[in-house]
């Protein structure tokens, strides 16, 4: 069985039309790495880039730099490519601050647009810190709003109600990898007065996306994911073209004014989605981000959805042949799946996933049950697939979780 | 006159307790960098640390480093080397985000310590995106708080009032480099119920700081400028140890859950000062800005307050003496300057300061007439003064600023 299968991902490799982009990463030998939905591969190079940053750029350019070395048009460089990523006009993204921040200013822009909008809907599930900053913003408002945490996205529309609100929603779970269709709930909630956000965390770099032709009116998003643009990359939000000129956000510092080197005393909102942007970036960290969006230019996202599905079916397909005992979690439908793989474990939790990267398949662990698996098509191999599915066959049949090296918890997983 | 100031200059070189400092950093031969305060420099050997972040525990540690690499810890390293230089304990000491953002949390915090306060006091004249922040959370909370602009510090009694309120000040003037009275005007505020917000980004690496002898209740400050964290380096945030029980802000991301990596729907914020972060913070940046504090190990601070003021001082004499056309924006009292010197001009604006920085002296101007100099005493010579001023006095006497070259305005000032 083993063998067919891995002939199956041997074949499926060889026609792979995204394999050449693998070479345009680092990874260690040995290591199959499926937590690209956690922290992405470094892009080849990406070092030579930052030295120059440092050496070049700071060191000898110093504080001339944010002219000569252009510091000052990272943001812009980085919106014009991530921009096809996820179906969106350059004019609408600002890449800043980190996902939490941006979907507070998106949140707030989103309430002051129509302040009778007194609601606020997502999931329970939902990646916590965007409850988290909701919540934060409701008690901050005086607690006049409401946070309505649905079970299950049938509940959505009861939830809305019909008095118009915020629909705030991730599009791909981070726990489940489950994917919502996007563009039927934002038809949906505009159809009852609400707006839509979308935390595209962990969707951006790995399906085809299409803020436009979906009419999102928000979105956030994550950089140091699919995205690859290294640990802690700045973020980015979006900002539909038709509330651009109406919304306001309040973290309004001085890269957010019309004319920041005029220090003026009196605010201007910049015109546009500058008006997004806060205080002055983090040029080293948004400098790798930026050099590694340039890896997906010419990237053919469908070409990156059609790899996903197929990664993420073989490997359900592996797993559940040579490991009958762990469950599916993540929609076997490949049209509501992101690019990654959960499974519940009925025994050993966090000891399995710690054996398996002592083995050298790297996912992650997510309470109380369940493995993560992250596919990222621009550099998985379809031999990712069977060997991790190999591997966590291995810890589960000899029961090598149960040993004393990997029991305990680390301070992150 | 010009000899005998060069004389003096060295003779200060000589008996400088800290000029073993300037080797600690690498600046660009046969520059004269005056704008520590805008961008600091960088280190010597920061190349090599953050290319080993970028090569060993990104590329070959990937997600794993948070524990190995430590990248979890960062934020409280930086704390740690931090707490001296400002006087405050690291357990009330966060390094995250952006000057702007941090002022947007704890300005929100203070107001949310005492809901009836509702009157922001600070200065027309300081930094503008402090400004922005508090009129961002102003319109955001519906205009029910006044922010009240003093032209003069001698108005700050009568525009607090008794009824309580925040006083929001920047202890060093970023335009004309008056430093004011941290503890006095800390303790006015409190007789009068209100709170204080210290702005220390031209104050933190520059000047003494005794945050918590000065009783004061938040802070802000600036990791790129004379701490030298790097270009848009992560901020930080001081709150005192008596409000952090009670101290809630409102962009309470994961990263300020008591357990983040419980993915609990439900919010409750950390114990301590790690309830004032948000989001994941950006590792290569805040790499940088750790490996930059660890510089100031073992630096006295009252060392560093007696090279400033002798260094400033020895400019402020060159100048009068070699360009009697200027005059002086920065109290001649070395007790109400911080580490920087601005001279106002009466014609050629800018272009005086791009002349200057084409004959090697960099230094930057602000709007509408003033050339500001830093001086970093960890790295400045007393003879980069002396050279500073003859520079100077050339650009003027010569006339060089009128040339073609040096008319045009770059995209940052």
């Amino acid at each position: 069985m083993l063998q067919a299968l891995r002939a199956q991902a041997e074949q499926l490799d060889l026609e792979d039309e995204l394999s050449p982009y693998r070479a345009r990463f680092q990874l260690p030998a040995e290591t199959v790495y499926l937590c690209g939905n956690s922290l992405g591969a470094a892009p080849a190079g990406i070092e030579q880039r930052i030295s120059r940053t440092v050496t070049q750029e700071w060191a000898s350019g110093l504080v001339g730099s944010w002219n000569s070395a252009g510091w000052i048009e990272l943001p812009r460089i980085a919106a014009r490519r991530l921009a096809p990523l996820i179906g969106a006009d350059a004019e609408c993204i600002a890449v800043t601050d980190s996902t939490s921040v941006n979907l507070f200013k998106v949140l707030s822009a989103a309430l002051g647009l129509d302040p009778r909008r007194r609601r606020i809907v997502s999931e329970r599930d939902n990646f916590p810190t965007d409850l988290y900053i909701a919540g934060g913003l409701i008690d901050l408002l005086g607690r006049r709003h409401e946070l309505i945490l649905v079970e299950d996205p049938e509940e959505i529309p009861a939830a809305l109600g019909d008095s118009g609100g915020i629909l705030m929603l991730s599009h791909v779970n981070y726990r489940t990898g489950r994917m919502l269709d996007m563009k039927g709930l934002t038809q949906l909630a505009h159809e009852r007065g609400a707006l839509v956000i979308w935390d595209l965390a962990h969707s951006a770099g790995a399906v085809e996306l299409d803020l436009a032709a979906c009419n999102a009116d928000f979105a956030v998003g994550c950089g140091y994911k699919y995205l690859n643009g290294g640990p802690g990359a700045p973020a980015f939000l979006y900002c539909a073209p038709h509330h651009l000129d109406r919304a306001r956000q309040p973290l309004s510092g001085w890269f957010s004014h019309r004319e920041p080197f005029a220090f003026d005393p009196d605010y201007t909102a910049a015109e546009g989605i500058r008006r997004f942007h806060t205080g002055t970036p983090p040029v080293l960290s948004l400098t790798a981000f930026a050099e590694a969006l340039e890896v997906w230019r010419d990237v053919d996202m469908a070409a990156i959805r059609r790899k996903s599905n197929a990664l993420t079916g073989l490997f359900i397909e592996a797993v559940e042949k040579l490991c009958p005992d762990l469950t599916l979690v993540t929609p076997r439908d490949p049209d509501m799946r992101g690019s990654q793989v959960c499974l519940s474990v009925p025994a050993g939790g966090l000891a399995i996933m710690r054996a398996l990267i002592a083995l050298g398949v790297v996912g992650d662990f997510r309470a109380p049950d369940i493995l993560r698996f992250g596919f990222a098509p621009l550099y998985n191999r379809f031999a990712d697939a069977i060997r991790a599915a190999e591997m966590l066959a291995r810890v589960l049949d000899e029961k090598i979780w149960e040993r004393e090296e990997f029991q305990g918890k680390p301070a992150v997983t």
